[in-house]
């Protein structure tokens, strides 16, 4: 019954198992064993191209990592206003690059368009300003929204033509390709990302992510990045049996899977419910949602826990676990508590 | 046969079980569930006092944090130049701080004193100079060696004399108790400790410390400096689970003990030995030893991993699983290798 | 006839006699001399309360040096969009807090409401977010414009209610207390500044600038910041000595009314002309006028120098030391010019 | 009667009148002035070979942002532990580098060998050290002695082979030129030095120094450095300006070689008195030197000024405009205290 985020979860089986077998034995410290670098050939095999990749433990880490190794410490960062990285991490990216500066663009759904992008980047070469460095995109978006193949590649043609780098941050960007039905390449370096951040932990590890540099040269300076914020693990193995659980036979793409088809039911659901009104189209595995304040509180009672960013205005995440039966219930509720409404 | 560092093992069992059960079920996200707080009122019991304190996932965030709180960004923090703060983490202390400046004392046998901590303090309120604010030690030291209670309390003197806060570096804290038969309190705030990084991950965890803030009011910033670095997991039950397990029913100091017993056996079975020599006294895990160069190689032909820090100077550690077996295997190797070379 | 900044003068006689003055023979380095010592008793008298205050050389460290004393490092420093220290500083204000975030706000000609400020604080004791600290504000604003008294008054008010510290960057600080008629002490603490960037640089000096802490207690660290920054001069004199020549005598009230008082004219003269029209009121010392292109070819041909800052948009600046002839010459051209446009 | 240091002093005539002339009209600000464009012109000429350079306020600025160009901030700058950016400069390289590590060597009279640095020079390539980035020198040293062209080049040659940079802090470059007789192409490029901090406030100026890039590659970020650390002065000319003189007709040199003659003979004079010695050979404008305390008491009641870095052991510095008399009379009163001590 909690709708709060797909981070209340713990590990799937095939992930948890995964680690419990890594636990066996010694292994050489600090991403020196065999599991990491299976990791990194499953990413290889995954996106079809040559990369680098690293795991790391948690979201926000893997983003201002990522973000250190793309742009000086005078640079510009340019991403949705909305963006994880400007919003949720604080101050994350600031401390990582140095004191590189992001600037927040405004944008319809969660998402940028060529045009916005262009309108914002300037300054290059003035001396006075941040210098335009990298852009920063994040799909599926933090309103449950997507980019599609042909808009990411516009967005880093607008970057490129500039000199910035394009950095994805794919917290969940399992939910994008399941829900896109696109392979991992086509949301990625085709499109012209420079830089992904993984995510696993929301989708079914414990604290797991792995940054992938499509850009091996922007890799370079990634482990004395990844060493001086603290984030190399002795015992990386057990950050690295999570993502080999988790890449292996597709439990990444079908949990996902299963993530968006119950939030897409719960979406459909609310839309059809009196007083309720869907603020962003529900693509992924996330519903904002407007619902009327009775039946808020007639969930809250019924012990259902959600995120209510505004008044009336709800964040509904689905996750690996979520049952249809919560999904059922859910709705029963609402539609209950409205109809009570509605009658009275 | 790995004697090369603690951190190559897997956790215990008693630590993966608690893992393993943690995974269980929903709970809130970044350390607001039950596991976490009870890791808290766990170490208030072991203590014996108030405290704050904070799983962290590694040892270099775990120190970096707990600076971050002790000193300004214009800061002194005095330490030994072998200290891991200093040499092995890569600036970790820098970043974290906003660019305090470590200042390396010698020592011997990797122990300072008080003598040498107070001709080192000085500029205090001299503007040109960086302000004295931290003194940092580590127990177990990096030699192995070991700080009493009275020998803490009097560095911790000469500390509070300037003002400074005294950091402890604990990533074996659980060797330095086993070995000194003392409590956590008179290692620590009994002898004027503010915080002290208690290493857990080479003693049976995976990834599992915890800053331990016996100065509460230095842990106000805490949460946002482990936020901003990317530390704050929202899955913390799994971190947190660790700890539970590690300090339920003493696991960390049968582990420590056990890791003890070896290691002294190993040292006294080496410093038997014809043209082997102890570097330090092996007060704890650690043994550092000097070994003809024809054992070693003797050693790595049989299958031994070890670190050869400087050439014929090993560290060899033990850990929580080290076998009897394994340490026997390396005494008989090496005396075998010196005997034939006595005899040829 | 050049009107694109105030910072293209060089020092009026006062300063600079002041400054070959104080050149004579030897002093105490480091701002331990007597005329640093004098500045802070002027600027004691003229805001009529007791304050810290020392004396900077550029605009930019001035105000990051202030910002440095008032947020932590994982705080957020509230401005409108186009602030100088958001745009024009290059990330200034981030490296001297250790990556503290700027959060842009949009407000009319380039002022803040309390209603804007209020809606926009957010986040305190969230983890995840910045916390607010610091309200910056600039007055005369980016826009020429002013904030009177009552207004930065209802803006502090906001900021105290939330806990946050209130600068004022004063680069034109002069120029706001000229125009406005009001005291020094009314436009700051009496309205609610903690801290003060006292420009003189534009207004007669060469580089100089005073931060002044009306919040004392906010100015402990500020010394070493500054010497950490690279702006500790050792002959601090003779930036002293400017600060000096410049508040003797009202120098820089009558520098300022100066330059005001022909920023109004050209203002007058220019709304007057066909096509021409003020963006924003000319308040100060700045006029921020639309113009049409044709005009704004002859007044290049003719050797005027301004700053085109969108197509047909024009910023000009009057100085100490602009001259009446230079404002009619540019009033003229501009009138020939678009009467012979209407003409032809 | 000051010897304290050559920062007592203002600047000379030259300079003075040079800064004075360039106050007169117009110019383009943030060193877009003929001014500035000159004082490459004189140092490319000065040099013999192409180079960019560009004015600074303080010496601290210069160093701090010189190093930012030439380490990541996960670097490891080798210095002498004596050494100004390590002691005097409250960690402002640590500032602008983002939190680079000073490593601190020692070394006889304020000097390194290859052999030191050599020793010294570890981990690249290991993540768990910074790496080797820099190797900073300072000529005058801190102790007062002298680098010769040669001890230059084979320091010089040691960091080449380990792929360092060599940074030269020359805040008394041209008491060394004059003092060495040789050319400052010798003392820098020609030996191997990357980027040179060339002092002049000490020897004649107010507040200028130059930081000279020979290695032109090195120097592209330099610029937003400037300016996010708040360097970048609106009015630059007026540093220019004070180079300009300075560089005029050998005005730097002709200082030098008054200080370093005076500094000569003060040397001299008390290394023939009873109970006096030097603590290290007075090469350029520095003196260190042991004086019993009887004559140091007397020194100070006459009004002599001076640094006692320790008990009984003074620095005195001669400046550009330190007069015969002066020098004349601290030895009289030096002899006669101790001629008196001696009948006494």
């Amino acid at each position: 019954m909690n709708f709060a985020s797909d981070n209340v979860t713990g590990a799937c089986p095939e992930v948890l198992q995964a680690l419990v077998a890594a636990n066996e034995g010694s292994a050489m410290p600090y991403g020196n064993d065999p599991l990491t670098a299976s990791v990194e050939q499953k990413l290889i095999a995954l996106f079809g191209c040559d990369l680098k990749a690293f795991p790391v433990a948690t979201g926000t880490a893997c983003n201002a990592l990522a973000l250190a190794c793309l742009t000086p410490s005078y640079g510009a960062i340019y991403c949705h206003a909305e963006a994880h990285i400007n919003v949720d991490e604080c101050g994350a990216p600031e401390l990582m690059t140095g004191g590189a500066k992001l600037v927040p663009l405004q944008g319809e759904a969660g998402k940028l368009t060529p045009e916005i992008v262009e309108a914002a980047i300037h300054g290059a070469g003035e001396v006075h300003h941040v210098q335009p460095a990298v852009l920063s995109l994040t799909n599926e978006t933090e309103a449950g929204t997507l980019y599609r193949p042909e808009e990411i590649a516009a967005l880093a043609a607008v970057a490129r033509r500039h000199g910035l780098k394009v950095h994805l941050d794919g917290a969940r960007f399992a939910n994008a390709v399941a829900a896109l039905g696109c392979s991992p390449a086509e949301l990625t370096w085709r499109a012209g990302v420079d830089v992904l951040s993984f995510g696993a932990t929301k989708n079914g590890c414990l604290c797991a992510e792995a940054v992938v540099f499509f850009d091996k040269a922007a890799a370079a300076a990634f482990p004395y990045h990844r060493k001086r914020a603290g984030h190399l693990f002795s015992k990386m193995r057990m950050i690295s049996a999570q993502l080999a659980g988790y890449f292996e036979g597709e439990v990444w793409l079908r949990n996902a899977r299963h993530a968006n088809r119950l939030a897409g039911r719960l979406a459909e659901g609310l839309a059809a419910l009196p007083g309720c009104r869907l603020l962003h189209p529900a693509e992924a595995n996330e519903v904002f949602v407007e619902v009327p304040a009775l039946a808020i509180e007639r969930l809250r009672t019924a012990g259902f826990q959600f995120y209510e960013w505004a008044p009336g205005r709800l964040r509904l995440v689905c996750a690996w676990n979520t049952s249809e039966a919560d999904v059922a219930a859910f709705l029963d509720t609402t539609a209950d508590a409205l109809s009570g409404a509605a009658a009275g």
